[in-house]
């Protein structure tokens, strides 16, 4: 059976063909039969006249169910008065491949929670639906970007037999006889490839936290965006590349879904200028201090609400959506971030703020393998368990430097979602692992 | 420091230059001193005078060690004497950037496992990049065809609240209060996306199999490429998808890599014909018995040596590289395989050889709930724990099917080379975590 696509009929316009989805509505009445049929490109009204007796095609047709998934044969017919793009489907055939049990579950309006246990029904609204077309659509442009700048794509095992990071928040898995840990970041293995030649790599992947929050910005697995450049001078070089390749998606998405975008969430891509503004954490906290906020203290991180209110002031100063926080204190930041020459107390990292938000964090990271031993002693890392990563400094290692991205958290504030778990195909939390 | 490519040093011929890579070799000689650098792009030699007594930079260059990593700067200057392109770059100043310690612990004719160990010092050469460069393009390929398609991308959870399959082949991961597995395959998950009316999905990610063999073959972890369609009306029209999608795949990496696997491996990119051949199960083993040699018995599959000898077979008769073997008998396939109308005991499922090894399975899915529960209570397969994918199919599920395919045997295959070890970015093995 060829399948033809609602968003085609208006071609077909005297044509026989089979549309094939979902019973969206059924207006069964007395001389006539009104069916919504939904597939992925929208709705199309089919109808049938209705035979005294019920003819057969009229007995299936009054069977359906809202939801059943069927496949419908007719004419094409262009009919000024049909809301759904002036055309209707002469109903001559229909096959029910797979009628749905007759209570639904789960509505729209359903709690949040209630939609995620049935999320199968709850991405069937073209809202939700739009959320991963625009996904499909961002990795899509962000890949472009990487292709014409020569990266090549990682994937990194997810598989570690030791910590990457801190050690906490980390999940363990039985090994054989032994534990292995799963990934919290490609971060020691994007590096390795910077070790090994590769200069510009990317990954986008699953990462693991076991983090026992419940927050709308937290869950225990999420698709993290990595890139890492070789042969940079500082982390500006990191922050020049990820403000032109962040523009590039998002004037992409605005061509390609700014419309439906605006229509369906009521908000507006924003294509940004460039550069976005830099400014020091120690600025930020001046800036808090000015508009009198309460700013974290000396060799503190900005925490959520300072975040929020740091893009606010930012968007009134500079009139700008996204701020690159920059050099922050050798406390905050792990081990393996660069320093100031001139200034042991401050790292070459940043941070990257949109719409309120936390999107980046990136630094340039230490490549003398001296001096990162020096720094994660200093930092109580246990070198032991790293050896292997320290290794990868043993042998030439080019200076270099990268960010990690966190796409949910992308399309969180692109699309106005509240929560991660709305973006996310199918969330993992403390108390979810199911479906 | 603008940084250029040692493959652009032709257009620069006269201008003065930074080139920065590592220390490929080094010849110190009385008068002279010649270095080559290596950079992704390729070798330059770079050549300074020897003073009497040495210069700071003749000094410089003394100290250097092979595979430090090092920035050089002079002018390009064009000599046909010089091996490297006829190119040579008149050193001015050199910076090492990380000088490596005077010994390497391996070599390019170390043991796989040694290599392995050092694997970014091994990902230096060369014909390991390539392979990496390689991989890069075929997915990039992938997409093309997916999104010409509008497909749209997944990325569905790893960790998962009960096993998808068999149960066996399971790592477990202690989470929060309770036991977590990680997924072997996106099977369930890319099923739900045909429930939840996505229509056409791909995902590439990474999938887990605690499998405690050691085969030139297998490994513990390894990147999926996966691929659900709806609407269909048999496996035909997935094998139909896929051998275009491959031929596509194929042309591009012919077209962008052909002469360098040719020249780097000593194989050819072949584009193939479509269609690919169909062979059934039955005719498979019928096709071995005729040339002598060993079939599995009726219900049994194909063992990897059937496999081998069936490809060149298939070679023989068809001149075709591949072929789908078709019509697997229920006993060999997952409950969740729709079987024959008209043969209970034949499944719509499929595998796809190639040169010898099997690149996919696939199959049309069983999408009615009844019939789905049925055969998973024939194999036995406890249900309680898979209510949550059984549910998929209560409220209107479309006919679907699709498959997976390895990326790393794609890459083996294609590049001649002997163990997924080779492709796989870091290997993971019952004894390999690290590094």
């Amino acid at each position: 059976v060829t399948r033809t696509l609602i968003a085609e009929l208006s071609a077909k316009v005297g044509e026989q063909v089979t549309i094939r989805g979902w019973v969206n509505a059924l207006r069964d009445q007395k001389r006539m039969q009104f069916l919504v049929v939904r597939d992925e490109t929208g709705l199309a009204q089919a109808v049938a006249e209705k035979h005294d007796p019920p003819s057969q095609l009229n007995e299936q047709i009054s069977a359906l169910t809202p939801e059943s998934a069927i496949s419908v044969s007719g004419t094409v017919v262009a009919d000024e008065r049909v809301k759904l793009g002036g055309l209707e489907l002469r109903l001559e055939h229909l096959q029910a491949d797979s009628l749905a049990e007759p209570e639904l579950p789960v509505a729209a309006d359903s709690a949040l929670d209630k939609r995620i246990d049935w999320r199968y029904l709850d991405l069937r609204r073209p809202d939700r639906r739009l959320i991963f077309e625009v996904q499909t659509t961002v990795e899509r442009a962000m890949r472009e970007f990487w292709r014409e700048q020569g990266f090549i794509e990682l994937h990194s095992p997810k598989l570690m037999g030791s910590a990457s990071e801190s050690g906490a928040e980390l999940f363990k898995v039985e090994y054989f006889d032994r534990t292995a840990y799963l990934a919290q970041s490609p971060q020691f293995y994007k590096q390795m490839a910077m070790a090994a030649g590769f200069g510009r790599v990317f990954e986008v992947g699953p990462v693991f936290r076991a983090n026992p929050s419940f927050t709308s910005r937290h869950d225990t697995e999420f698709t993290s965006v990595d890139v890492e450049i070789s042969w940079i001078d500082s982390h500006e070089d990191e922050m020049a590349f990820e403000e032109a390749w962040l523009a590039h998606e998002l004037a992409v998405l605005a061509r390609e879904h700014g419309e439906e975008i605006e229509h369906t969430f009521d908000t507006q891509v924003v294509v940004p200028q460039l550069p976005f503004p830099r400014i020091t954490l120690a600025q930020a906290k001046e800036m808090l201090r000015e508009d009198d906020l309460p700013a974290p203290g000396a060799g503190l991180d900005l925490d959520p609400g300072s975040e929020r209110a740091l893009s606010s002031i930012v968007k009134q100063r500079h009139g700008h959506e996204f701020a690159f926080v920059i050099d922050y204190p050798t406390a905050v930041r792990p081990f393996y971030h660069m320093r100031h020459a001139e200034d042991q107390g401050l790292t070459k990292s940043f941070d990257l703020l949109w719409r309120g938000i936390e999107l980046t964090t990136g630094a340039q990271r230490e490549h003398r393998y001296e001096q990162l031993v020096a720094q994660a002693r200093e930092k109580g890392v246990e070198t032991g368990p790293i050896q292997y990563y320290l290794d990868f400094f043993r042998f030439g290692c080019p200076p270099h430097g990268g960010f990690g991205f966190g796409l949910t958290r992308l399309l969180m504030q692109l699309l106005a979602q509240d929560n991660v778990r709305e973006v996310t195909f199918l969330y993992r939390g403390p108390h979810r692992l199911v479906p």
